[in-house]
């Protein structure tokens, strides 16, 4: 992408100072969007709340978009508590040959950047205050040769503070896919994450209720683990789809743990991908203008 | 606490700008710990993570040690997610009469402070980069009413940037509990927390394993959801006790999201409680210096 106009490879681990002044960012105070460059759509997955499985829902799509014959990225921006690179099982370093930052791919092809590629040991912190971390994912989107892509997807971190700033201020973002449970607290968080996004004009694309249902795999009976859905309330109060109800499936943790998500194929995934292409649809349809 | 230091009440939205000079803060570049003042021992919860079970495991250690007749409060530094008020049914405002902000009470008398009281709808995000949240935790710590308490808990957020940082250089905790679920990712995560702290010389006084275990409600046998525990490996690594192994049951959803937690009487609670109050004695026996 920009990586000829960015050449600080990953060996500083603080990104470079100089401000993304060709490509948008901060101009006389005046925040701009970044270009699009060669990524066809870009959307980020959230929920403000941790511990939803926005990342795992994040890896599970690329893997089907993927799978469908698309070219795919991932920019995890979960800076301080990165997910993505363990689901895919993958491991840094880096490369950077002078023309920019090389992702690293999965199996099947998907590219990731990531925080965790930056450490030697996976269980080194990155201890960052927000305009650090700020910088790295603006560094993340432009310094990255990300090539030309058809979907971008973005991993946020839970809360409404830094990174979701930063995000929604600065990268054109075509809209956000917002993850909860059926718990009323992660019903209470999301609506913080998406009442953000609306204040901050992201479309929103649609919900994931992850941990949705959980069968027995001894009884084969319904397990009511988190208390009832609380996805139909959101989505007719914020008038947008349901995605996708995935499953709390011990086959996914095992998948995630193994760093084997790329190989997972799931019906409901399938149908979260359908519906989230349909999501872009509408809004590439309704309103042009943001797309 | 240091109300008539600070009589800046909730009615800002910003907290004071003014530095907590008189009970330490940064003075002349060096970051000075503030005053214990009446609290007897502070203990913050956290994992790296997020959606582990931080808040749960927070509130119910809070209702154990109430129950055993202790005074109790919670300082909710996960500012923008923040769970604690829903887990005890508490609403805002928080009141001031001038000498400080009064902390909310629960039923058994738990008192708790929250970015959640600060807004009018409970849906409202607070979209504070860094700096701002920075400065309200250190308003929660040393604007707030505590009055003397035996136990400050403090329920932190995910990740390892500004509030975690704030908390271990500013404010004098005597350690800190970590929580983590029997999946791998959550491990490598809370190790990375764990890193954290040891590097900023905070005690690491034990863990917490949730969503250990489920029987199903059905046939009563045990699923395991997530994967062998990882707790015995990250113990011995880090030479640090398991203080509790808490299920995933869904009366702890329950209660949780009914706001009922101040009631609910657990065994791997009391087990919890114990085994805090035997790591802070070793910890004050050990390294009287940091006590």
């Amino acid at each position: 992408m920009a990586g000829a106009e960015h050449p600080e490879g990953p060996g500083s681990p603080a990104p470079a100072a100089r401000p993304p002044a060709r490509r948008g960012g901060m101009a006389g105070g005046i925040i701009q969007k970044m270009d699009k460059g060669p990524l066809g759509h870009i959307v980020a997955v959230g929920s403000g709340k941790g511990g939803v499985g926005k990342s795992s829902a994040t890896a599970l799509l690329a893997a089907e978009l993927r799978r469908r014959g698309a070219t795919v990225g991932i920019l995890d921006a979960d800076i301080t508590g990165p997910s993505i690179p363990k689901l895919f099982g993958l491991t840094g370093p880096l490369s950077d040959h002078g023309e920019g930052i090389e992702p690293a791919s999965t199996p099947s092809g998907i590219r990731v950047v990531s925080s965790q590629f930056l450490v030697e040991d996976e269980r080194t912190p990155v201890i960052w205050r927000g305009p650090l971390v700020t910088r790295l994912i603006l560094q993340f989107f432009q310094g990255v040769n990300w090539g030309p892509l058809d979907y971008l997807l973005i991993d946020m971190p839970p809360g409404t503070s830094d990174v979701p700033l930063t995000v929604f201020q600065t990268i054109p973002i075509d809209g956000m896919v917002f993850v909860l449970t059926p718990q009323d607290l992660a019903r209470l968080i999301v609506t913080k994450a998406m009442n953000m996004a609306r204040d901050l004009h992201v479309p929103l694309l649609g919900l994931v209720e992850n941990m949705s249902y959980l069968s027995c795999p001894h009884c084969g009976k319904s397990i009511d683990l988190f208390g009832p859905s609380q996805a139909a309330k959101v989505s007719t109060e914020y008038d947008i789809p349901i995605l996708a109800r995935l499953p709390l499936d011990p086959a996914i943790s095992a998948a995630c743990d193994a760093g084997t998500v790329d190989a997972l194929v799931l019906p409901d995934v399938a149908r979260y991908a359908d519906g989230l292409l349909e999501a872009i649809r509408a809004h590439e349809k309704d309103r042009p203008a943001l797309l």
